[in-house]
């Protein structure tokens, strides 16, 4: 029998209109679909009511992927795929499986030689990092900082210093709330020349976005970070 | 005087229609510039014709940003910006400024306090990450390998290493006519158990991802890369 595919559904990333981020075609793509691996039911299922599927949302098939999966029950959610059954997996923002779960649901996918398909969609890296003017032909996300004061220097300074050494730009996020204590922290300890750009609330009519060195950083007021969700990139 | 934007606009990948890869508003904002710095000339009207904008490309004003560009001469192009002027950044294919050129023209953007707004669109990289099944809350893009055989499997063993130790998975691109070099190497050169994923042809009808460790692709025939776009990824 042949293995149903398994697409990778991109959500927005602010509250905006989904075609505004999302191109037409995943409409008519996740409209085939009638059984959804998704980290949190309640929030993917406002998505595909806003996304204007064809059929009623309760007719479909939920399942969740998330921290609190236990690895073994993620091939239990694969098991339609071998029988034929298409699914979509669908994270909270962005693209599955980046800086998101869903990774694990795709792994063992291509054990099993399923085809998976990747929608395309709104990625917050890559706006910041495109729109931040910072080396695009070597880069690396480097996911959450540690939160405890001496270890985040010191993954400051050596992030840094791969971007200075390695002309590698380094991405990094934080938890919303301490977005403004992590940027405290940063023209501390950072290099005067240094460059930092930080990326704010993307895709959403409050998207703000600066490139500054630390240097000039240090002599404006800080910008507001409070509670809005952003990428800060070192190059 | 208000300065105008700077709007990074993405491309197709592969040879699709504009809008199964691009979200519709990103017609309504290009309609809307009549000011467009390009890779190549000859391919942005090309894109811009088949994207359907409502004016005549006849009228638009193209100017070139590529490697042959000095750099003296981006702060030129920028003028009419400043000038309150709005403009657009095209690149050949994917996102502006993302393993292709366009940065530049960012950097000094924000040197002005000119307002730079990226758009959504497919990211030939992000699309392989999210469909490889490796981790996505660590990654590093590398850009080429060096050509030369001794550096090149220095560099192959520098990323697989840090694709272990740091558990960060370390994607690259080649010349693709010489991928099936690459992989061949790329199977000699690394340990049994490394992952390796290889995304051919994104977003295109004859799409191909596929992720085994280094031992499960040697014991296949190779498969067909050849002038294929190709994404490489190690994990």
């Amino acid at each position: 029998m042949e293995k149903g595919t398994l697409y990778l559904i991109p959500c927005p990333i602010g509250d905006t209109p989904p075609y505004d981020v999302l191109p037409e075609r995943n409409r008519a793509i996740i409209g085939t679909i009638d059984y959804f691996i998704v980290e949190n039911i309640r929030s993917a299922r406002r998505f595909l009511s806003k996304a204007g599927i064809g059929r009623p949302i309760d007719s479909l098939e939920f399942v969740e992927l998330n921290e609190h999966t236990p690895s073994e029950a993620v091939e239990t959610l694969l098991a339609p795929l071998l029988a034929g059954r298409d699914a979509g997996i669908i994270s909270e923002a962005g693209l599955p499986g980046i800086a998101d779960p869903g990774a694990d649901a795709v792994r063992i996918a291509h054990r099993h030689g399923i085809r998976v398909k990747p929608l395309v969609g709104p990625s917050s890296l890559l706006l910041a990092l495109m729109a931040s003017g910072l080396n695009g032909q070597s880069f690396a996300f480097n996911g959450y900082l540690p939160i405890k004061g001496p270890e985040r220097d010191r993954a400051i300074r050596m992030y840094e210093k791969r971007a200075v050494t390695e002309h590698q730009s380094q991405l990094f996020i934080e938890a919303p709330y301490r977005n403004s204590a992590l940027f405290t922290r940063l023209i501390e300890v950072c290099a005067a020349e240094t460059r930092l750009s930080i990326a704010v609330d993307l895709t959403t009519p409050q998207e703000w976005i600066k490139t500054l060195s630390i240097g000039e950083w240090r002599k404006k007021p800080a910008p507001d970070l409070n509670k809005r969700p952003a990428i800060f990139i070192l190059g």
